[in-house]
């Protein structure tokens, strides 16, 4: 593959962003940020073999998901996403058409945020392929949402439903076997092309203090990120978890996927409960699913406990640990 | 290695950019761009094997060369870098004394220009690692130079010296056996350590009309893109390229290490002949080396041309070709 056949067939003939001064085609791409507003930026690698499996997944969709997840992140502080680069390290067996389809599938996931590819890096590896996706996007001034502002009384909340990536996987893998009357389909998709709640994380920055975080490693995970950054204990509801319904048609411990699975790449978080109305009416107006899964409470070590009809069991980031009564 | 444990070793402490307002240890970093700059961002993926061998540098070099290369991007549009997000794929081989001295390395380069580490993804990688460093700069609003505003009659210059880099690989890879006469070390410290030009980059941007390239893939190849970019001829005379004295002691076809051996990470690019007084004395007050090479002619096809005695030699970006009288 010739690399500068590739990069000329890559650089984008248009660009969506008005402050884009130079995009690929220099030694750095170069932009004017908008002076109302501070930069986000973070960089997320998937391996294949690792993070993926091209009999798994398309192309197609490994391109789609690797700026997914990525824009997910800019999504979790409240940001729009503007600018991405894609350095990618090619094995032997990457020919032209696998190569093409991954910036179809990137491209494709990109244009839907209006977002312009403005660098990255091509070269050769001996083994697996390597993507790594840097994004570059923007929040209005002092409106990020971080971890740590969580206070007791907040409402914790999640947007979308939980457990269907891993579900999905589960199908992928033959460890589920989905009957007829499964949508199967529906699962597979939330694994090979997560949607990143950008138009959620948008809302969530427009109310004054909101913690925030993707799921990508799991609800507990990511709630545990949160009771330490804001030093709070954080108590959630078994019965509450928005899961789609044939999830537990599909596995007798569906809690497992709901609470470890991870990769839904929906956003969860702490609201005031003063704002929660407010806050889901504007929601449910821009279609957006968002339940209240439980509440953040006083006077408790950094935890998260989930509750389950009359059980309190402390949930660690990777698993159930410490059953209490 | 764990994951955690990782991220809390490489997280820095103290933090150089007072515009950064949330750092590692959210979904994403958010800074405040400044008012009067653009934003310079570049990728580059470095993949052992391919790129360096543990046998030739060590991991503390690998890293240090791993961010340099980036940063010599920034350099080569007058910017000044300000943060870093790295991502690495980790093989099998690749220990914990292995990957904290990377970022040592790293973090070296790095701290010498006050960049602060913001982002990154530790992954796992069957083979080889892959290490990908992004790089975000700023330079003042307008002030950034390009390939593409060359001109007839501009000069033509390099900072520092050219071939070195190559000739300490050959060294490396017993291709050259220095004498006791040559300093070795200079060739290899150039190779294996190299030193972004980011002061040079600092006068080109302060003059109104600079083209500007780092010299990464070759001198040949860099005026060639700057020739193709600005549509012009460039010309330069094979005794004016500047070397290191013991480079001609090394090999006879030393001139093929100054044209195509790459890595030298100087600045080449043109200047008006009507500030290249004023460009000069500024260079030499700060200790920069710099050397006319050459000059931009009149209605050409866009191409490079060497002139070495009576011979004219057309460069093509990665060998000779086309010899003319």
């Amino acid at each position: 593959m010739d690399e500068f056949d590739l990069i000329r067939r890559i650089t984008p003939k248009d660009t969506y962003q008005r402050s884009l001064i130079m995009g690929i085609g220099d030694d750095a791409s170069v932009y004017q940020p908008h002076s109302h507003c501070e930069e986000v930026v973070c960089v997320d690698t998937m391996v294949e073999h690792v993070h993926f499996r091209f009999d798994f997944s398309t192309p197609f969709e490994v391109g789609f998901k690797a700026v997914a997840v990525n824009v997910s992140d800019i999504a979790a502080m409240g940001g729009t996403p503007k600018y991405y680069l894609v350095s990618i390290a090619i094995p032997p067996h990457g020919d032209e058409t696998i190569v093409t389809e991954l910036y179809e599938g990137m491209k494709a996931l990109a244009d839907s945020y209006h977002m312009d590819l403005i660098g990255g890096d091509t070269v050769a590896t001996r083994s697996d392929f390597v993507i790594t996706v840097t994004v570059i996007g923007e929040v209005s001034k002092g409106k990020a949402c971080y971890r740590h502002s969580a206070q007791t009384g907040d409402v914790v909340f999640v947007t979308g439903e939980l457990g269907s990536s891993a579900a999905g996987l589960s199908i992928l893998m033959n460890k589920a076997a989905p009957s007829k009357a499964v949508d199967a389909d529906f699962f597979l998709k939330r694994h090979k092309m997560p949607q990143p709640h950008i138009a959620a994380g948008h809302i969530c920055s427009s109310f004054p203090r909101v913690t925030l975080n993707d799921v990508s490693d799991g609800l507990a995970s990511e709630l545990n990120e949160i009771a330490e950054a804001s030093c709070v204990m954080i108590e959630i509801e078994a019965d509450k978890l928005p899961i789609h319904p044939d999830l537990q048609v599909l596995r007798k411990d569906w809690l497992e996927w709901v609470l470890f699975g991870g990769e839904d790449f929906v956003l969860t978080g702490t609201i005031p409960e003063s704002n929660w109305e407010s806050f889901e009416s504007q929601c449910q107006k821009e279609g957006i699913q968002v339940t209240r899964i439980g509440q953040v409470k006083d006077d408790q070590a950094a935890s998260v406990m989930l509750k389950d009809n009359d059980q309190q069991t402390m949930l660690m980031k990777k698993g159930y640990n410490h059953f209490k009564k």
